[in-house]
């Protein structure tokens, strides 16, 4: 059968060109060969002409790169089974939990996404200006939700979600960092008493995080309201809370002296307000301890905010320990988190690998600076990953696996600003869990085991020795896919056995049925397991032989299947 | 516990400044309760911009709509859960047929998507320019398939791929005709002898539209190389060939007299060219049948590309046969398919809801316009449908449910345009199952059915009657969340039993357990089994009593688990 690039509608151009000057000179009617040509030149022009298109529309005159855009990747079959994986064992806990799943656009309306995500906001991806709606394509899942809720009146939604979502940052690539990636979102919305849904959000990531098998891992809690009532005590301005927030959630990167400095010098804030803040900010630890020193404070007590917040901590704790996992949880007054839109508790679940693998605590740093004038740079390792934003990956910690909290305004804002009429605030508190640094940890431990990763589930190789038509290895397939078995064979008429054993080799497929011609005729076919090389009885393993009839009982008893 | 929106905030900070007048009046210190009236006030002023920047950057100056972007939807639970049946039914199929599947970024670089799509190249969605690479959201699964294929140097592979694509098209929501949609593909790449692949993935095709229960369906077939041949038999100018191709394909949409129409006035064709095309481009019935009528017809015989493309179907229906969908087939002459990059065989397959509902074959006009000159416009239903273009929906039908072909060129274009050089040719063929439309077919058929459906599995509901605390109804489905059984509970602290039975019912939890202060200070529990009310033995139906440590076999007996 012919092929058509360019090169081979070329070659049979001058086949057909010689055809036709033989025609002619024995006097011959060569017009079909010169239609056939005509056709074939023409194909050639288009092919030419839309070659010539997909060049001259990018940058370099000549030849482009095939990559995918800054950032995001093709997931290759076993890398997409293994998220698949995460998706379902995730799944299955929140489905267990009383959750239904939704699905939103993959782009909102510009407006919807605007002034949602402070500074941040300048990481969004916006759709170009084609004289339609202006779109912008989704941030997280958590807006989107709030804007379903708040567009459906909505008071009362347990849901989770899985999608993509889209942040023009600068990646990270080898520690699961990327513009374009998934999340897994499960938020309660809706009123309860104190603390009821904030405990099973937590109960949840922690079935979550102990079923995904990474290992050890920490989840840090604090509460807005003992922050705020922190800085009300301390004397911090009013006008200046977030962004002392922001600095004092640096505390898990940089040291105390650092962070001090930029509060005072780089923020304007009293030097005696900032100590007073450092009195708290660096207690963490057991829940109930830290309770207990908090509890023990009559001038922090005094403060309302401040007791709502640690009142609500102390009913947490008793839910959480009926839940058994209070054990995972790290009181952390050095939690702030960026986001503007938390009103209550807020947690953020850390793994051994989130810290940066070198013992300081700095961010991390283009491998060429010479660091910034308050702290040393890690040393440039061995193992240095230079990026293309020169950034040395390997510096870099996996940073934190999961992260939420309790936001009671964002519904009711979406409401208010369409102008809905709601009667009811709706609550919600919810979690977010990073499925790539997840899935880059899985990646890791299992390339120390050096396990065997297959990207198809394919289970029998039907081959066919000489003579064997294969109309017959159709037949037999159809009837394995009848019966729900997942069968190959070879797409030559008339394969050699050799290649027909490389393909099941290469795809490890467990079971090889056998067709040669003399048993086929007597209704038999020989079935063979594919063992390992170094498995007992490799070398005498020479198959089953099974009637043709009894081909799929036999099958299926042995993929243990009914 | 407070909420925060403006609302509140402001209610909050009138109380506050009540209690101030208070303190003040009976000389009382009042400066904690000053303070945090600032902090509210500051808290007031931060909400209070948000909501004017959310207002400010949207076109109207005041509200705007809560809503997703034209032509998007949300999946609420039942349609997102029946989208991941389809989605599973799908996949179980395409593993059974030896497939991996990988997953691509939403969008790709520009130059990679350019070129590709003829005239629908206008319907692509660019991301705005932002300072990096030029971006497009993916306009099909096919050209990133083909991209990945060249970029990883694969010579053989069998693909499937579940995802989000992007067209800027007239939006036809009730008919599954949306902007941004899921396919679902197959795609094998590498070459095999004649036929092997083009069959298997028709064997798929119909083993899944089988799958999918909607009814009675047909798969269109047509060979490129006939149609090419039938041109050059008739005498078609070489460089007509794709419009006069792209007018043979309305004829399942308009009668003959129209598309010659077309073909003469439009496109400039000679009549007794149209004509002769007309000869063959009517013929359509079961697969032997027309190959007969055309193998004996000596003129198309003669015209090796149309022989070619003839003799691969004779294969190619010694295949069907052998996979037991031959029946399922329409040869049909008509079938032309828009995409410039098929090379062989091509198909379309077609349900009894494709067609527009009324009997014209006319394409969907707007309610308002007075039609065609050559064809009446279908009468306006009683049932119209006018969507915001000012389409009349009702006269529009699902159109293909899936379609494809062999696309022998694209893989080798990508290599060089990229500068790549590939020793072989990558032949592809592949179908694309159009799920959107599938799914609009399955939802009908289930609202006519009025089939109950559930948006979560929720299997047991914890209900405390008066005095069983919160913790022990917690304590409850933590034992049972740890053994797999999917459980709810109410978030309230007391809640009152009617309260409770409504969230049983409206969830439809099929199994309730019952914590009674009595019972379960006896260690026992009551279990009962949610009958409708039109069931047997519903109003006798009070449970059973069961000891605490059975509960869990109990319900694993009751739920059909081990």
């Amino acid at each position: 059968m012919s092929t058509n690039t360019i090169e081979s509608i070329n070659n049979e151009i001058l086949l057909l060109q010689n055809k036709i000057k033989e025609l002619k000179i024995s006097k011959k009617d060569a017009s079909l060969e010169v239609n056939s040509m005509k056709l074939l030149k023409e194909q050639l022009k288009v092919l030419t002409k839309q070659n010539q298109d997909s060049i001259s529309s990018n940058n370099n005159n000549n030849n482009f790169t095939l990559k995918t855009p800054k950032g995001t990747i093709d997931h290759k079959p076993e890398a997409a089974l293994l998220r698949k994986k995460i998706f379902s064992t995730l799944e299955s806990i929140f489905l267990k939990h009383d959750a239904s799943t939704i699905d939103t656009p993959v782009f909102e309306l510009k407006e919807i996404l605007a002034g949602k995500y402070g500074e941040d906001s300048k990481l969004i991806y916006d759709l170009s200006d084609q004289g339609g709606e202006l779109c912008s394509l989704r941030y997280d899942l958590t807006v989107p939700f709030a804007r379903y809720v708040a567009m459906n009146g909505i008071t009362s939604m347990k849901r989770y979600h899985i999608g993509k979502v889209y942040r023009r940052d600068q990646p990270v690539m080898t520690k699961g960092r990327m513009r374009e990636f998934y999340q897994c979102d499960i938020d309660i919305a809706g009123t309860c008493d104190p603390m009821v849904y904030d405990s099973e959000i937590l109960k949840i990531l922690c079935e979550a995080l102990t079923a995904l098998d990474i290992g050890q891992y920490t989840v840090k809690l604090n509460h807005r309201k003992i922050l705020d009532g922190i800085f009300q005590l301390a004397g911090v301005p009013a006008d200046k809370t977030r962004s002392i927030s922001s600095a004092v959630d640096k505390l898990d990167k940089l040291p105390w002296a650092d962070v001090k400095k930029e509060m005072t010098v780089e923020k304007g804030l009293d030097e005696k307000v900032a100590d007073k803040i450092g009195q708290y900010v660096g207690l963490k630890g057991q829940g109930y301890e830290i309770l207990e020193k908090l509890k023990s404070d009559p001038e922090l007590m005094g403060i309302p905010l401040a007791k709502q917040g640690i009142d609500d901590m102390e009913i947490l704790f008793r839910y959480l320990k009926v839940y058994k996992v209070l054990d995972k949880m790290s009181f952390d007054m050095s939690l702030a988190r960026g986001l503007d839109y938390y009103t209550g508790i807020i947690y953020e679940a850390i793994h051994e690998s989130s810290a940066p693998p070198s013992r300081s605590v700095n961010p991390p740093v283009p491998a060429n600076s010479s660091g910034s004038s308050s702290s040393k740079p890690p040393k440039s390792s061995k193992n240095a990953v230079i990026n293309e934003d020169g950034i040395d990956e390997s510096t870099v910690g996996v940073g934190s696996i999961a992260a939420g909290g309790r936001y009671d305004n964002l519904v009711g804002m979406f409401a208010e600003s369409a102008g809905k009429k709601m009667n009811e605030q709706v609550p919600c508190v919810g979690v977010s869990v990073g499925v790539e640094r997840v899935y880059s940890i899985m990646e890791s431990r299992r390339k120390a085991s050096q396990e065997k990763i297959r990207g198809k589930e394919t289970e029998v190789f039907v081959l066919g020795l000489g003579g064997v038509e294969l109309e017959k290895r159709m037949e037999v397939a159809t009837l394995l896919w009848d019966n729900g078995i997942k069968t190959s064979f070879s797409p030559k008429v008339n394969p050699k056995a050799p290649a027909q054993w490389k393909q099941a080799d290469d795809d490890s497929i467990p079971y090889v049925l056998i067709l040669a011609p003399k048993e086929y005729a007597e209704g038999k076919v020989r079935i063979k397991a594919q063992l390992g090389k170094d498995q007992a009885g490799a070398e005498d393993n020479k198959g089953e032989e099974v009637p043709l009839e009894s081909v799929v009982a036999y099958l299926k008893e042995k993929l243990g299947r009914s």
